[in-house]
């Protein structure tokens, strides 16, 4: 079952997923912030930090690399799924700093997500992602 | 083959494997730190910060509760393992404060562990393990 699960967040993350989050979304989805210790319980408010989550993490510059040759774009590195759950470890850029996290999916039998989980290294990467995903909410739910 | 090396991973951290980490690394395991961008390659630095992260991550006295009930000792409440990797999801209390992490464990052909990777959330979970392991390793290296 995680395996559609992944196939189908995957298609989310191309824009090609007909009804987005609300398809993909559990009525009672928690979702637990690399940076928040209180779990965000709902559809509502895991929405929003997934969308602001996606606007801050894209990368920097789509044909720019890191000094060491580095893609700077999101990328998924590994993929590890197995029986409800699934851990995607992913590579990224922010204004230049280094990104390196997983997203942790778990899914019910009817295939919705219910967790999902995020955790980042290193010291700098945390850093920088609380800056940017405080004010990144704070512009999305002004606009809500 | 991995089912097998976590399977020793475990006895390990009973302090019942045989050889201890000597057994389990590889000779060119990669070591990623949660706090530190630069990985740490080789068996012999890789082992320092596992006994270092051992010494910080056991939880706090055996016996207390944190005050929402929870348990505060090191556990493991996922293993997510799929081919030549697994995610093994962690909670601990570091004092008095929550810590949820995760190992991410890759081996080759032999069995043996040629990357381990570690991510903690939340913040004050990052800034705290980021404060207690600096003092540990510092005084594991006096030792060594």
């Amino acid at each position: 079952m995680i395996e559609h699960v992944i196939e189908r967040w995957h298609q989310y993350m191309r824009g090609e997923l007909e009804g987005g989050l609300d398809e993909l979304l559990d009525d009672d989805v928690v979702f637990y912030s690399p940076i928040v210790y209180t779990p965000q319980a709902g559809k509502a408010i895991t929405k929003l930090y997934l969308q602001a989550a996606g606007a801050t993490l894209p990368g920097d510059e789509p044909s720019s690399a890191t000094p060491d040759g580095r893609d700077s774009r999101f990328r998924y590195t590994k993929e590890v799924p197995a029986g409800d759950t699934a851990v995607l470890e992913f590579e990224t850029t922010v204004d230049g700093k280094y990104v390196n996290g997983v997203d942790i999916i778990r899914c019910n039998d009817a295939g919705r997500i219910v967790e999902f989980r995020v955790m980042i290294r290193p010291l700098q990467a945390v850093n920088i992602v609380h800056q940017q995903m405080k004010s990144m909410l704070e512009t999305l739910q002004e606009q809500s």
